[in-house]
């Protein structure tokens, strides 16, 4: 960690140098298409302006200062999403000074760091345990600081939450009443419902949620406990979500990439989901052509995760990548196109994972390497 | 990179300190069980010593530095293998020298960083490409150094790879005329085959891999070049190819570690391949538990790969990890044993990509942590 660096080494410690023309970027590599993601953000805080709501970009997806500081100044975020803890310290270390844990923090030395955090910028979390809010509000307390909470309600998943109704608001009452605890709003993210390929199975199960979400908020209310803020929704959903009237802060992290499968998620047009662009890449190159019509590309498992499902080769349909090993991937050529050295964009099956493979991302624009962006949480997991 | 490190904080820079008990190490984290891992290399030390083979052991599995050199001065390995360039730059800057790059290696500035390599460290690579060979041979003689070649053949695996028989031959011929490249011998690793579940199938295939390379050796032998090495092989089926008096170099990984997928792959007396025990868990904690029978662990797609099924929980087997998203596992406890901040040791479905996600090996002994190994060239897939 304290090595100091006397030549910057192409390979080994970057993909490129800035200036590069992409066929020199050492592959695997992931790339970003600055103009396609620049568009994304432009988009998604057009429609999160015209639909009255609060854009709180998820930093998942990207694990990165750098974006996440676009996103705040260029692409209306009121703040940043974080999922763990140590997400949040590398991001916070980078001047983020906003951030919701869209997550539960347990456990003793995670509670801790979780407060001093809050020494350094707002902090906000989720919960859905009884005995979690006591772990937190004691370390509020020993630490002098605030923590904003959102409770977390089951609102379809069937991951976390506490069930909506009495149950969410016996939680809400205890966190009301905690020492150095102040209860924010609910969080209601059905993460299965906005990766439903068709639009019109997405809706009705985002309505569902949406329903129990609006129940739960009536019930606190009535109970004269108000949430300021109602959380949730991401990339596939986020119209609906929008649209609404009870959420009002938007949780999605995807659309400034897009990848395999959102390439599938329809919007009610029929269109890729709110129009967003693949601005995400795996440059690969081809590294062996053992007979006509397969060729073997460098990225395999440790490239890109095929966790929902293979890649696409971006704008060659003929192309297929057709299977994964560690540090392989064959594509089936039936053209010929393809030599030894080619380079091919993948549009890698599922983003979020992706990223956290890589330590750089390299954004290009006009066929040239324009920028190297650290992926400053990557593999903070924890 | 040059950042200077004022304080080590456990969570963000480490995820324990050494001596801490397991249950306060910050999950998920992988951890190794020492007194496993150091059984796992001796038995294979043995088993090569027994069968008259030497072992290469295979680094793409680990990416450490610390357990390249414990497998060279403790578990018999000659020597290592690797599969990208960037892994072999940063074994070799940790004190390795002695590296066969068990893969293809093409491309300008790669080929040039694989000549550079071979200045300070022993280097070998596969060729199964004519004009491969000539770049090769071209940075060799422009960086005054030698390059073993090994010819890999397809012989099953239908990746990368040349033809057995004639074309190796054709290849073996155009490697030993050119300039600063040295043949080297063989490269015959049939992947899939090794990981056939069934003993009796996994042997087949094996055979007539090994029959491939068997008349491809002959008919080089035939024409008057001799193979020095043999290479080939991988956990799960080492004792084949070690035993068929055609391989002389193994290239074994997973045995130090072993994962729920080699955990079916039987040897033939039907129990785990080779005797070799699990050794490698990412270590989850509860951090919900939002109704009976149901508890989520906080070790998701970005904590372990499912490219080849979900993780097992290890010696608990009540207890099913049953899908997997970003950051979260949900586990069934019909018994209800689980309870917040519980922990668990996860078997991973598959462990090289599995390793590549973390910076850091936690190694364990009596429940202690007794060291901390940096994954050298994580992310080096380059």
């Amino acid at each position: 960690m304290t090595q100091a660096v006397e030549q910057i080494e192409v390979g080994y410690d970057v993909p490129a140098m800035i200036g590069d023309r992409i066929e020199d970027i050492e592959t695997p590599a992931l790339i970003i298409d600055l103009d396609a993601f620049e568009r994304n953000c432009t988009r998604m805080r057009d429609y999160t302006e015209a639909m009255g709501v609060r854009l709180r970009a998820h930093a998942k997806t990207h694990k990165s200062a750098d974006i996440a500081r676009h996103q705040m100044a260029h692409g209306g975020a009121c703040g940043i999403c974080c999922q763990k803890v140590s997400e949040a310290e590398a991001l916070i270390r980078s001047g983020v000074t906003d951030i919701l844990i869209a997550n539960e923090v347990s456990g003793r030395r995670k509670v801790e760091r979780l407060a001093r955090l809050a020494k350094k910028a707002r902090i906000l979390v989720c919960v859905d345990n009884a005995e979690n809010v006591e772990e937190l509000s004691a370390a509020a307390v020993a630490n002098d600081v605030t923590i904003e909470v959102l409770v977390e309600i089951d609102c379809g998943a069937r991951r976390c939450g506490t069930q909506p109704g009495e149950p969410a608001l016996e939680l809400a009452r205890k966190v009301s009443v905690a020492e150095r605890l102040v209860f924010a709003g609910l969080q209601a993210y059905n993460g299965p419902a906005q990766h439903i390929e068709d639009p019109i199975n997405r809706r009705a199960a985002i309505e569902r949620s949406t329903e129990l979400a609006r129940k739960t908020i009536e019930l606190l209310s009535a109970n004269g406990i108000e949430c300021d803020i109602v959380g949730g929704a991401g990339t596939g959903s986020h119209y609906l979500e929008g649209k609404s009237g009870i959420y009002n802060e938007l949780q999605a992290g995807s659309y400034i990439f897009m990848d395999a499968h959102y390439g599938r998620v329809r919007g009610e047009n029929n269109m890729q989901v709110g129009g967003f662009e693949h601005a995400l890449f795996v440059l690969t190159s081809i590294m062996s052509k053992p007979e006509p019509g397969r060729a073997v590309c460098d990225a395999g498992l440790k490239a890109h995760s095929i966790d929902s499902g293979l890649p696409i080769v971006f704008e060659v349909p003929d192309l297929a990548y057709v299977s994964a090993s560690d540090e392989h991937g064959v594509i089936e050529d039936p053209g010929h196109r393809l030599k030894l050295n080619s380079k091919l964009r993948l549009i890698p099956g599922h983003c979020d994972p992706t990223c956290n493979l890589y330590d750089w991302f390299v954004g290009v624009r006009h066929d040239r390497v324009e920028t190297l962006w650290p992926v400053t949480a990557r593999g903070k997991v924890y």
